[in-house]
């Protein structure tokens, strides 16, 4: 697959997912990363006395497969985010597989600044996080 | 350290902080987690090509930093985020210490819903990212 996109190449309504399955290695690693180590995220016992009823995967890890699709598939390398606005409307459970799609709403050619909506969608097609990213495509 | 407040305990203006060093390890956690594995955080060789000019820390990393710091301390254990906005002004580079600080900005008690304004600043005190959160303290 092609793995980047101009501001040229891009038109409004193109839209590029990716999918991916987020268990346990994914929620620790997070945890490593970012010194998130929540209970909600980690704990069972803990998670079991919420109102989740189980471990949840942090919302910012969904975030980051976003800001992965769209750094290294759409428009892909060369990109640089501006800003990123999520949306947490339903929890993602351990092992559960996300598909995260980004879509062009808006180019401004002049800023060379390029607007993607994205929503991110479990198994179920339940809609877990829906967004948005301002982004600088790569020039050329 | 507290390590969580209710919405009757926090107060407009209340603020607390976090730092970490982000580093090598911190950044492979990262792209493990995610599936983000942008040559402009991992790879030496590519970064130097780039305007950045070396390897820059996840942006959404960053983002996490903050939300480690919103579900862990405050307002801590059991707040539930709705949404988060983050502004990437300057890069993050491996082996900076960040400071994040999240300062409550709005409360609405009848939708036990608080809105905090962050940034996040490297040791120099240029700020790196701005943002905004929406999120449910816990009840009591």
């Amino acid at each position: 697959m092609k793995d980047s996109w101009t501001m040229d190449e891009l038109n409004i309504g193109d839209a590029q997912s990716v999918t991916i399955t987020l268990d346990e290695e994914n929620v620790e690693a997070f945890a490593k990363a970012t010194g998130d180590y929540n209970p909600i995220h980690m704990d069972n016992e803990y998670a079991g006395t919420t109102p989740f009823g189980q471990r949840v995967v942090h919302g910012v890890l969904i975030t980051g497969v976003v800001s992965g699709l769209l750094g290294t598939k759409f428009p892909g390398l060369g990109t640089v985010a501006r800003e990123l606005t999520s949306k947490f409307s339903k929890p993602v459970f351990l092992g559960d597989t996300v598909t995260a799609t980004a879509q062009v709403v808006e180019k401004n050619d002049k800023l060379n600044m390029c607007t993607l909506k994205y929503t991110v969608k479990n198994q179920e097609g339940i809609t877990a996080v829906k967004g948005k990213a301002v982004v600088l495509p790569k020039r050329q």
